[in-house]
């Protein structure tokens, strides 16, 4: 067998260049080629001048790059070079498709290393100072995603935990309040939703179970809704985004 | 009112020095003092060898520091320091007891913000190369603790999505198994168990929801049980930690 490089699964964050892990960063700076999502922002990609950037991101809505091509590349590239870098938004084992990268890998005998990465919601509990749990009141939060395999029903069961985040939650946010308040979450429930967490466009919006489930309008970037007890503002919280000038371009209510 | 300090909530990551995020390692070697867990490693405090550092940690069975007392020193130190840093192991907002802390601050009308860090069950999903999500497998993932407050009864609710992590979950680990078995799930269901993630005395051992319920042996460090059909060893995975002469030493089952 030929001498192969070594790839790395690499979590980059949400968003902002300074939120990807020292290890990441490093290796980022060291690598010949960098594949890429569509997610992953300039000024992070500017993390690594040196390598070859391929850009293979899926994106809703958007031309997309198939899974298994981008498996094909990430063999082809590690059978050229010796550090491979497939650098993924948020976290690679959190709705970040390390599953079938790693299987690819692996059939092909080549050695690879996972980095974590902040993932979305707890850069979002940051920028909006609001945990996701908290001593009494929750004790359990759950990710997770509407977003269906073709061919798969569309997920029903919305998780029974405290705290709930929905990532990719845009257009589906407003099933999940229905179905909510259906099982008997109370309508003033509060909820939290970011746009384009951590980036210079990010948007806040609060709101309630109740005026969730009217859904929310036209977003421009990735979406997380955050709900549960823990996610009611404090009496005494300032919330920066609100405060902000940007906050009149909050998300609109539909 | 007198000029105040800026306190940053920082999420240090699991333990190893290069899982902070830049943003992290940047204000920690700026920060005046740091008030740190217990749990915080030497070789993340070497990050600030310019700061007076103050361990402020709870930690499981040992001697206490109530967080009352840690709230007024993060109150005190901003009121004679221009940057203080609470450095917390994992995450802030999850599991990470924030709440309490930002109160007492802006009551106390303390600038503050929050880093956020690689959180446990994240670094583990790398460090054991296992998705906690996969495509027609696991859309949902689950965050709960065990841990109950002082005068609460013990959490009997165990979340209902594909994949769960157990944070804490050393001693609640063999309960959870029982409780997920009685409500049907697989006895083959697959589970692993990190100890002392992304530390060099890090311990990772593979089994099963049935031999789970019949509990894990002492732990040394922080515990992190996961479980799921997305945690199932690939085919061609290769576990180094298996691997390694140190695998003999894994958790032993009780």
């Amino acid at each position: 067998m030929a001498a192969r490089g070594k790839v790395y699964l690499i979590g980059a964050g949400p968003g902002a260049q300074d939120l990807i892990t020292l290890r990441g960063a490093r290796l980022l700076a060291q690598a010949d080629v960098v594949l890429h999502d569509a997610l992953v922002t300039a000024e992070m990609l500017a993390l690594c001048p040196q390598a070859i950037k391929i850009a293979v991101g899926k994106r809703c809505g958007k031309l997309s790059t198939a899974q298994q091509f981008i498996n094909k590349q990430l063999v082809d590239n590690a059978a050229k070079h010796a550090l491979v870098v497939r650098l993924k938004g948020g976290d690679p084992m959190l709705f970040g498709r390390a599953d079938e990268e790693l299987r690819a890998l692996e059939a092909a005998g080549i050695e690879v290393e996972v980095v974590p990465g902040i993932t979305t919601a707890l850069a979002a509990a940051a920028a909006t100072k609001q945990p996701l749990t908290q001593r009494g009141v929750a004790r359990s939060v759950a990710f997770f995603t509407s977003s269906t395999a073709p061919g798969q029903p569309e997920q029903v069961t919305i998780p029974n935990t405290d705290t709930l985040v929905q990532y990719m939650g845009g257009r589906e946010a407003a099933a999940t309040a229905a179905l909510l308040l259906a099982q008997g979450r109370a309508p003033a429930t509060p909820v939290v939703v970011i746009e384009n967490c951590s980036r210079p466009d990010q948007r806040i919006l609060r709101l309630t179970l109740a005026t969730l489930a009217h859904g929310l309008g036209a977003a421009h970037g990735p979406v997380l809704v955050m709900l549960g007890d823990a996610l009611a503002q404090r009496e005494q919280q300032a919330d920066d985004a609100e405060a902000a000038p940007s906050s009149s371009s909050a998300l609109k209510i539909a």
